[in-house]
C-alpha cells in the first residue's frame, strides 16, 4: 500500500502542488527538498464549471510535466483553494468562485491515481514553511497570510491544527470590536477587517474622516485605493499612511498576543501581499503583542517573514501539504480507485 | 528501558496522581482505566520549604499504598500543580505558595525511581477527561476550569498543547475589554475577571451598584461573598444573581466563540466550582457563543460538563498525565537516576 515510496530510484519523487485563486491557479512540480521543477498558470475561469477546471489543469499539468528533463515520478497531489477542507477533500462554497461544492478527489480520480489532498492557502501556507520555509525544525507556529483577508495556519506539536471539521484556524475572524468594521461574515469587528490589505485601505478612509492630517491619498478613491499605494505613500514618508500602518500593527499586535496566550508558538510568521510592508507592520505589531501580552509570554515570541521564495509560494504550500500526508503515512483514503480495486 | 511495561502480569499497574493545591494536596492510586484504588490529603502547607512538603507527600503516599490489597506496581507519577512546566518539570512562581522556584524532578527522585510528569491543574483536567471522562475518544477539544481563575487545556489532533515553552492554553488571559476589571496578571479586563468564581462575585457588585434590583445579595459584603451564595441566591429565585450568571455567560459565550475560530473543537468541556452551577451557566454560555459564532461554526460545538467522577477530579487528572506520557513511549529523560547510571 505504500506506493509512493521509492520503487524506481532513478527517478525524482516530486508531487504536483495547485493553488487555486479566484483569478489565476498556479500549479507546478516540487521534489522533497522544495525544488520547484516547473511551474504554470492558468485563469481559474471560475465562471465555467469545475469539471472543466481540473480538466483543463490536468491537461496543463501533463504538458509542464513534458519539459522536466529530469526522470521524476508523481507520488502525490496537494492542493489549496479558498474553503477547501482537509477531512473531506472538498471545496464548499468558495468566496469568490462560482462553484458552489466541488469533490475536488472524485476530479482528481478521473485523471491520476495518486494521494490527493486539500486544504485552504493559509494551512498551505503553514506547511510550506513547515517544510521548505523559515518553519523548518518549528514544533509550534502560526503563519498569518495578510491579502485580502487574513488566514492563519496553526501548527502544534508539530501538526497543523485542522480541528474536528477541517476549519480551525480562523483567527481572521476573532473580534476586534463586536460593535465594529462590517466583515463580509455577516458580523462586525473581525480581525480582518482591519489586518489585511483591504483592512489598511479602510483604516485610511478613517483617517482621513477623522484626522485633518494632509495626505496624497485624500485624491484616491476607496474603489482605486490598494494596499500598495498605502505603502508607496508610507515610503514616500506620508504621515497618513504611516499612521495607518501604526494602527494595524497596534491592532493586529493585540490579537496576536491572545494567539500567543492560546498557542504558546516559538514564531509567528507573516506570509502574503501586505506582509512585504517589512518595518512597516512588523514594528508596530511587535510593539503591540509585546504590550499586550501576558508576562509569562514577554519577549519569547519572534514575527518572522515568510522564508518561501517568492513567486512560488503558494505551490510549495501545496506541495508541503501533500508531503506531510506521505511522510506521516497517513492511511487516509488516499483514491476511490485505489480502495474500490 | 521500557521499564513500566508488564513485568510482572500479577500485580496492577498504578500510577500516582498528586493534585498539589494552596492549601491541601489531593493523591491517590490510579490504574489505567481511571479506578482510584486509595486517595487521601494532607494540607499543602506551604509557608514551609518544597522540600518538606515533597518529603511529607512521599511518607503519606507510602502509607496509603499499604492500605490498597491489590498487588499494585507503581509505573509513573503525574503532578498537577499551579505553573508546573511540562517540559522542564518545575513549579515557577506559584500563585498561593510561598515556593520560588521547585525542580520537581530533583525532589521526586530522592524517593522515587519511576517516570515523573507535570502540568498545571487544567492540563491536567484536559488530559483526565481524555482518559477517564467525557472527551474518551475525541481528538479536539477544550477543557474550561472555572475556579478562583479560568484556567483552560487544550487538545488538538489528539495531543495537549503546551506551546513553545509549555505555557499555552492560557485562555483566562485573553481580553475582554482592555479597560475592564483589573487581573491578577497586573493588565485589565482579562476573562477570569468576568468567567470564573471570583469573576461572577465581582459582578453581582457592579450589578448591586448598577441596578436597583433588589437582592439578598446586598446584605452580604465583598469579602463574605463566595460562587456559593451567588447560585444558592439564583436557586432561590434572586433575579440580581440570576443576572449575574447571565452576564457571566454572555461573556464567557463571547470569547468561546473566538476558541472555536482558532482550534474548531468538538466539544468544550466545563470543570471546577462555578461549572457545577449547572444550566445557570451553560444555557447563557452556550447561547452567547452560538450568536457569536463565525457562520461555519455555528451549531457543531458542544458544550458540556465533566465526565469525572466529583470528589477525584484531581487526582485523574494528574494521573492520566503520566499515563499518556507512558503511552505514548515518551523517551523523555524520565529520572535523572536512571541516566547516571
Amino acid at each position: 500500500m505504500v506506493f509512493w515510496k521509492k520503487s524506481n530510484m532513478l527517478r525524482t519523487e516530486i508531487t504536483l502542488g495547485v493553488d487555486i485563486g479566484g483569478t489565476n491557479t498556479v500549479f507546478g512540480y516540487v521534489d522533497r527538498k522544495g525544488r520547484c521543477l516547473a511551474s504554470a498558470t492558468i485563469p481559474t475561469n471560475a465562471h465555467q464549471s469545475a469539471e472543466l477546471f481540473f480538466e483543463r489543469l490536468h491537461e496543463r499539468a501533463e504538458e509542464l510535466l513534458e519539459t522536466i528533463y529530469e526522470k521524476c515520478k508523481l507520488v502525490g497531489i496537494g492542493i489549496g483553494a479558498p474553503n477547501a477542507n482537509y477531512y473531506t477533500r472538498t471545496i464548499e462554497h468558495p468566496p469568490n468562485l462560482s462553484w458552489e461544492y466541488v469533490n475536488v478527489l472524485d476530479e482528481m480520480d478521473k485523471y491520476y491515481n495518486v494521494p490527493v489532498a486539500t486544504t485552504n492557502d493559509a494551512n498551505a501556507a503553514a506547511l510550506g514553511e513547515m517544510f521548505f520555509g523559515i518553519a523548518q525544525g518549528m514544533r509550534d507556529f502560526i503563519v498569518i497570510t495578510l491579502g485580502t483577508g487574513l488566514g492563519s495556519g496553526i501548527v502544534a506539536n508539530g501538526e497543523l491544527i485542522y480541528g474536528a471539521d477541517g476549519n480551525a484556524g480562523e483567527i481572521g475572524h476573532t473580534v476586534v470590536d463586536p460593535n465594529g468594521r462590517e466583515c463580509g461574515c455577516g458580523r462586525r469587528g473581525c480581525l480582518e477587517t482591519y489586518a489585511s490589505a483591504t483592512g489598511i485601505c479602510r483604516t485610511v478612509q478613517e483617517l482621513i474622516c477623522n484626522t485633518k492630517e494632509p495626505s496624497d491619498l485624500r485624491c484616491v478613491s476607496f474603489e482605486q485605493l490598494t494596499s500598495k499605494i498605502v505603502y508607496d505613500a508610507a515610503q514616500r514618508g506620508d504621515r497618513l499612511a504611516l499612521e495607518a500602518f501604526d494602527y494595524t500593527g497596534k491592532i493586529l499586535g493585540m490579537k496576536l498576543a491572545e494567539s500567543v496566550a492560546y498557542l504558546s508558538p516559538e514564531a509567528i510568521i507573516f506570509f502574503g501581499g501586505l506582509a512585504a510592508a517589512g518595518e512597516l507592520i512588523f514594528k508596530p505589531t511587535k510593539q503591540s503583542m509585546e504590550e499586550h501580552l501576558f508576562a509569562i509570554f514577554k519577549n519569547k515570541v519572534r514575527l518572522l517573514p515568510s522564508g518561501l521564495v517568492e513567486g512560488n509560494t503558494a505551490v510549495l504550500g501545496a506541495s508541503a501539504l501533500i508531503w506531510n500526508d506521505l511522510e506521516k503515512g497517513r492511511q487516509r483514503p488516499l483514491s476511490k480507485k485505489i480502495i474500490n480495486e
